[in-house]
């Protein structure tokens, strides 16, 4: 069903306010979800909105919480979320650095007892888009297999780098993981077999049945190098927010346990704003005008997709998973009307 | 041959000596180089002083620079390196930050206008035998071709985080391409074949030949992810360094041009030391037992395998190039007396 992204957002609003969220942050809670809808990533979009609502009727999620901050070290900040939601706790952190940042050139936050973040695109592409660069990182339950390795040890460990341009901001975001457990998902759903070298079975041993890899473990992305990344990304959350390690964490998957994964943002003042601002955009230009090696896909700098689905989003309705959407209107107990836009695209 | 890494060092230092290296500033370069030497990476060891020493010649390369130092922001440190040594203006910029991120939390350096660094790792794990955490970046000429480009636009971009443990630390390096140039040169001198999907030609056709692949580019790693990566540390390295992009890069690879890469150090005091710190070994000895795929081969974290080559090279030696250790014994002048050590073991 294609739905006007206003239309999803208000649904999910409502959502989060009946669960007992104040306004501003049911609405970037909501926000949050959409981006990812709406930049094409469905597996952070609203599918993990009926857990999160679920987490939040168990006191597993505290809508209201703001986090405690301790910034002792003048750029050095530590947020314990108090069990906040991912994004509200996150955007309070930033905006202390930001406060930070001007003055003292870097500061970094370390967040830890606060829900799953969502995209983390949203917030590079937030921050790059006030001037700023940031790095965001993150960890999550043990999924990903060691190079080498046969058993899950590592999150899927994801990395955000937002950069100011002249125009739209370089945004990458990306799992250290070959693929994402969400795919895997998605291929057991469709009976659609895995590409060979993304997974392993719970034996640890290979695997292209989705069923199997659904219980045992992801590969890295790049072989050595990717398991490398990875591992520097684990170590230094669990180093800076004093953060489980992916075996003991829980908490972003499930509507069981407390959220004990940590989150990590770098904000960086650029120093050299203006002219140098302008030849990232120029060698970004020249990037996107080389020789492509498929004369019909031109090369791309990470956010060109994302923008472009987006751009098409806006205009045209949210593909949304019909059985989900039903089932929030449901949740929602009075529905609101319902009034799918381009009904000719989404027949 | 087979050369006891001690005399390498005596060697190395007294040329820079000759070249006009104040004694502090020989003996760090020359570490820097055998320390390549001493982790199994010759393409960053002694084979790079020649042309260094060329670079000096040149008045390309400065040896008793220290560089200018701009502290304006408290966490901000803009290095000039007046055309210094890497490791010499590298390990200036690093004791400016060891001296701020105790009181501060995090600070970081950009460097431009100082020559190659050598080995990242050399400089990672210094800092984090020191107590903290270190993000190294540095760029370099135009070598890779981005993901679904045909021509050399990206530098190698490599990246080294190190991390301490309570034994030795985390310590991460690698280049964003899949393979370095040097190691394309390395198949080219011995007549083999390159792995598919390594290189391009300098037409942008696919090529395994080394000879045509020293005149086109490398592939990223990891596919679209690395690809991503490289950027954002090209990006990053120039918004913070103000130094130019890859198609511009010159004077890491030659001795014809003043070097306009740029460097960039991040250093993090650990706030959470001592518990986590224990945790962060016992996680890593966890993933060092987990079960590998082949049972020969244990699972491994970077650094393992560097720290173990260094241990077998400083007892038996280290194997060097004879062409190379002639050349430089000549460069030396007064030859110093031949020594190989455990020459039953390199005949």
């Amino acid at each position: 069903m294609r739905i006007e992204a206003s239309e999803l957002e208000e649904v999910a609003t409502a959502l989060l306010l009946n669960a007992g969220a104040p306004l501003a942050h049911a609405r970037l809670q909501a926000e949050n979800l959409i981006y990812a809808e709406l930049t094409g990533h469905p597996s952070h979009g609203l599918q993990r909105l009926p857990r999160l609502l679920d987490r939040i009727a168990k006191g597993l999620a505290d809508p209201r919480s703001r986090g405690i901050l301790d910034l002792s070290r003048p750029t050095e900040l530590h947020v314990d979320g108090q069990q906040g939601l991912g994004p509200v706790i996150a955007l309070v952190a930033i905006e202390a650095l930001l406060d930070r940042v001007a003055q003292y050139g870097i500061a970094y936050a370390a967040i830890s007892n606060s829900n799953h973040l969502g995209m983390m695109a949203f917030y590079v592409d937030t921050v790059a888009r006030a001037g700023k660069i940031c790095i965001a990182l993150s960890t999550s339950e043990a999924l990903v297999h060691p190079f080498g390795g046969t058993r899950a040890m590592l999150g899927t460990n994801p990395v955000a780098i937002g950069i100011p341009t002249t125009e739209e901001p370089f945004v990458l975001d990306l799992a250290t993981s070959v693929v994402s457990m969400g795919k895997v998902h998605d291929h057991a759903l469709r009976d659609v077999a895995l590409q060979s070298g993304w997974a392993l079975d719970a034996d640890g041993e290979p695997t292209i049945d989705p069923e199997r890899a659904k219980h045992g473990s992801i590969a890295p992305f790049g072989d050595a190098k990717g398991y490398g990344l990875g591992l520097a990304f684990e170590l230094l959350v669990a180093s800076l927010a004093g953060s489980a390690f992916a075996p003991q964490v829980h908490g972003t998957l499930d509507a069981r346990y407390a959220a004990n994964k940590g989150d990590v943002f770098v904000i960086i003042d650029p120093p050299h704003a203006g002219l140098q601002t302008q030849r990232i955009t120029d060698y970004l230009a020249a990037l996107r005008r080389s020789p492509p090696a498929d004369p019909r896909r031109p090369v791309s700098v990470p956010g060109d997709g994302a923008r472009q689905r987006r751009q098409v989003a806006l205009e045209h309705g949210v593909d949304i998973n019909d059985t989900l959407w039903t089932a929030l209107r449901e949740r929602l107990g009075k529905p609101i009307p319902h009034s799918p836009v381009n009904q000719e695209l989404s027949s």
